[in-house]
């Protein structure tokens, strides 16, 4: 798969760069859905192959989004959420987080996948791109959040706004959870995403690998959650090259990740490792209800539950 | 099973009072192990039945704990953990909650229990009482958790201490969460504890039903956790009267749970309700990482992590 990069758009005014945002997220969401429906026809088993089922959903106050979730036979659960919404932080939600009482406008488009695959042996993942556009958007006093995409921008967003002006930003990311690991998987996800960095700036993938690192690490287990990829965030004041990279880093999943479902798919799998994969799923679970900015902040202020909760597994053991 | 009071110990030194409610505590466990352990006996299926494991752990800076962990065939898991730890809120801890800077000694002990029965017709059940001390015990330097009754008692301990006076307090309470419940078991279940609550203060059943629906309540789902019980928090003052009443709520819930059990055990359940009742173990889960403040508190501040998360059921599904 080719990027499909645009030209330069240091023209474009802002209402432009947030709808070109706004169609990329929502063109990414539509490629890799079609991937993972391919997936589900390549795969084993008796079930047959899943379908996406697309729930668009409206936020009261401006906005809304479109979940895209899916239950099959590669894929015991995969959710894939695009959401663009606008309006104010709540009272609440400003009160919680110093500096937000200021000017709480907010504008934020994204898109947020996670995939919970059936085989123990098939790596569990997740994604998340989002611009954020802080200041100068209408306001309306709604809650600010959405699907997990979008909470996580609400949550970025009073952090980096100062009063007035506004600030363009994009952030984003991909980790991989495998439970029993491959080597090999975990070297070329890894490549993928400095391949797409390195592009960009040669500083990108080690800080972006790093920041991935701390952030999704379970304090209280003492252990990662997964084998990491990266994570970036509040890249401004240069719309286009952020944007570019942006969607490097979108593209290099959509490469990547089928990539390693198709090397793992067909092998047979035991009920120990299943089990494994089940606790494992238990430690997904407590990052992100105790950790995670995005799913803690959209439910904390009024958020769209089912999508921010779409990352849950299906399945889970604590022993 | 007849309460057993003790005489009115105004006499006692702190010291005493310490040891008093540590040993009920304990007692509270033994008694309670047992019974759990007859209904297993009791209990259908071709498992045979569960016998409570015992494990002790130390906390670095003084006190520990032991937890006792089942997994039966009535009881797909339960855990009854009792601690007794002192020390000094962490430097972490303390910033994190206003007036903790100020003299962070502490003292807690406690009982908590969380069962989680293998029918979905059986209701799972959470109790917890503890006895906390603020100011006047010896300094150490360490983070202040254990299991979860523990590191609810140091996160309420901060609240009420106000500067160099010695504060002493208990605090507890039980609720029920069935899956499909059962108007029978729902009406004695409340009847149970408002027995309890009566012959200590009319008003006390009325306030701790309502502080138990509002903390058991999950926000994001705008549902309850459960059917309530109670909850009550700050008995001070009167050390003799609120360690009897602690009393009369553990041996209220000695009483009733069992005997709501066992009216349930032999009823033959389906497929159906089994994944009704993993969906709302699912909710269990939300509630306990999101909003529980012992659990969050004990967590993020280094306290036993497999003491604290062993309220969290076996098996979980989200849809």
């Amino acid at each position: 798969m080719k990027p499909s990069h645009m030209p330069l758009q240091s023209d474009m005014s802002l209402e432009d760069k947030k709808k070109q945002a706004g169609s990329w997220f929502a063109e990414l969401r539509g490629r890799i859905c079609a991937i993972f429906e391919e997936i589900e026809q390549e795969a084993p088993g008796e079930k047959p192959p899943g379908r996406f089922v697309r729930t668009p959903w409206q936020r009261e106050g401006g906005g809304g989004g479109e979940m895209s979730l899916m239950k099959g036979r590669a894929f015991e659960k995969v959710g894939v959420n695009i959401s663009t919404v606008q309006g104010e932080f709540s009272e609440a939600f400003r009160k919680e987080i110093p500096g937000a009482t200021e000017e709480p406008r907010f504008w934020a488009s994204g898109i947020s996948l996670v995939a919970h695959p059936l085989s123990p042996l098939v790596p569990a993942v997740h994604m998340n791109t989002r611009m954020v556009v802080v200041g100068g958007s209408p306001i309306t006093d709604s809650p600010p959040a959405g699907g997990a995409a979008l909470s996580n921008a609400s949550c970025d967003a009073q952090k980096a706004h100062r009063g007035g002006i506004t600030k363009t930003w994009f952030g984003g990311g991909a980790d991989l959870t495998p439970s029993h690991p491959f080597e090999e998987d975990t070297r070329d996800f890894h490549a993928a995403f400095k391949t797409a960095c390195d592009r960009f700036d040669p500083a990108y993938y080690e800080k972006y690998k790093k920041w991935c690192d701390e952030y999704f690490f379970l304090k209280h287990r003492d252990e990662p959650r997964g084998i990491g990829g990266i994570f970036y965030d509040y890249l401004e004041d240069d719309w286009d090259r952020h944007f570019a990279f942006t969607q490097a880093v979108g593209e290099a999943f959509a490469d990547i990740y089928p990539a390693i479902m198709r090397r793992r798919l067909h092998l047979p799998w035991t009920k120990e490792q299943r089990h494994t994969q089940l606790v494992k799923r238990g430690r997904y679970v407590e990052f992100n209800l105790l950790y995670d900015r995005g799913t803690r902040f959209g439910l904390m202020t009024g958020g769209n539950t089912e999508a921010i909760l779409m990352s849950l597994p299906p399945e889970v053991v604590w022993e």
